[in-house]
């Protein structure tokens, strides 16, 4: 295979339908990730990720990022930034430096303002919609409001045998002020390496990150696993340990890739779905079944892919 | 082995002789790793580390601390995190929490005040001085004014054979704000399994957490490797690997631990030192050198350790 890309959920699509046009055209594994992520920010609909990113508890939006180059193993990565519409494209930036390229908090707004990105306010009034409707549904009745934690990561192999990988997130809905969950952290919501694969994650970060997932599978294809098998066995094998330790795992749901092309997919829920486009494929979106510890997957059907976009899109009603 | 501790640097030997009495006595290993970094936090004469360690390139203090329980995985971690006191005690409170273990910023400095930690000053007159020097060193001349990032990492074992590991530093002197090393990064700064073993490591952060390196010397100890082999071989494995990618690598230094007390050290510089106390040992501290990417290490001598003392406590001169 010249060229793929893969991606966590149904929301990438678009980005990398648009994106899988770089790789067709000889551009760089690094453009396409960006291109693909930033359609994804910019998409007011999706509510975890970027522009329309549902804020944390304090009512702010506070994003994550992590952008990794598989030939230098140059990594960039921010978390709990505010008021910047494309925190991968931060991240990218960051990849180049070689000192300080993990920036948090005012750091992190500081250097994206001396680059030149541009401030955005990035609460939408659905974000706020969804937010005071939590507030009512949860803490007002005493309940945990954590929900909602779909971290969009993408792996993408060019034409010059380059891999990149990438995330971007507002993290979990309802979060603490600061929190970083896996997104920005190298080796455990993504990792590559351009000589075998590369792997990211999504779920409960704080879980994720007991394992150092991404680096877990890409150490696996290393060892001569299929991607598919070093995905099933690392969800596989962190869920289990995380249940004997700790009574229980958060959601754990990756995506990877080799460098011939060749991916995988696993997931301890019913539900993940992810999003392919290669040089022999058209773009398309895959739903996730985990039996048994072994993640099977088919197309998307048109009835599901309808209601997605219906149940996106459908106005907050309170109670 | 009944007990073990282990940290890196000459720094911690005072910390971990007063907390090999709790793991004598049948305290826990996190009550071991807490007292013992305080202890190194506290000590203002310490450049790199909590009260006096060195401010970032705006002349504030930042601090980044982790936490890692062996039994339940549990993490704690903090980046970025000014005026306050202890950050290993903020991390280790951190881990316990199922969400938001890892908070960085501002985020983490609400945490801590709600939390009952004391607000302190943490910038020294004589770390005031070293900033002072440094800029007229090496930014006034155009220099590259990077340097010192000697974090403090210990791993130890109890005798209910749990472990935990912990790290504080306050990073790279003259660091971006905001910036985060490996320090706070499960897997990379730390990573421990009480059924295993545990690793931490200093240096170049930016360069260890291309290499997961800590999650990857526990797991090379599982797969059954001697502590000093899985030291020697995560370290040259990783120079290797930046070096062929990247021209370079930076100082990589680790110390790890495994459930049965035995130990490994490695280092890709020479003048890295440890720390060590063992149920049969007493506190001792070894200073290391790298032939060939091995690793060996003697006992500091009586004239090292006196020239120690008189280095971190000499005037700060201006040429």
């Amino acid at each position: 295979m010249e060229w793929a890309m893969i991606a966590t959920w149904r929301m990438a699509i678009e980005g990398i339908t648009e994106a899988s046009k770089l790789l067709e055209n000889r551009e760089s594994a690094g453009n396409a990730i960006e291109k693909a992520i930033k359609m994804v920010e910019d998409y007011p609909y999706y509510k975890s990720v970027g522009y329309g990113g549902l804020p944390n508890e304090n009512g702010i939006v506070e994003l994550d990022a992590g952008y990794m180059d598989g030939d230098t193993l140059s990594i960039g990565a921010v978390a709990g930034i505010r008021d910047f519409g494309n925190p991968i494209s931060i991240a990218k930036k960051l990849s180049e430096e070689r000192f300080n390229c993990f920036l948090v908090g005012i750091g992190a707004e500081e250097y994206a303002q001396k680059n030149g990105f541009e401030r955005k306010n990035m609460l939408t009034d659905r974000a706020k919609q969804h937010y005071e409707k939590r507030i009512k549904e949860t803490i007002e009745k005493g309940l945990s409001p954590y929900d909602g934690h779909d971290t969009v990561g993408m792996i993408a192999l060019d034409r010059n045998k380059t891999m990149v990988a990438g995330t971007s997130t507002s993290g979990l809905f309802m979060k603490k002020r600061g929190r970083a969950g896996d997104s920005p952290v190298c080796g455990s919501g993504f990792y590559v390496d351009s000589e075998i694969g590369g792997a990211t994650a999504t779920g409960l970060g704080e879980d994720l990150m007991k394992g150092c997932i991404s680096y877990e599978i890409v150490r696996l294809m290393r060892e001569g696993y299929h991607p598919q098998d070093a995905a099933d066995k690392a969800v596989l094998d962190l869920n289990n340990v995380l249940a004997k330790r700790r009574g229980k795992s958060g959601d754990l749901s990756v995506v990877c890739l080799n460098n011939k092309g060749e991916f995988g997919v696993a997931t301890n829920i019913d539900g993940f779905s992810f999003s392919l486009v290669t040089e022999n494929q058209e773009p398309t979106v895959y739903v996730c079944k985990n039996t048994d510890g072994k993640t099977t997957y088919e197309v998307a059907s048109k009835e599901w892919l309808d209601k997605y976009i219906e149940r996106i899109k459908s106005p907050i009603t309170f109670d």
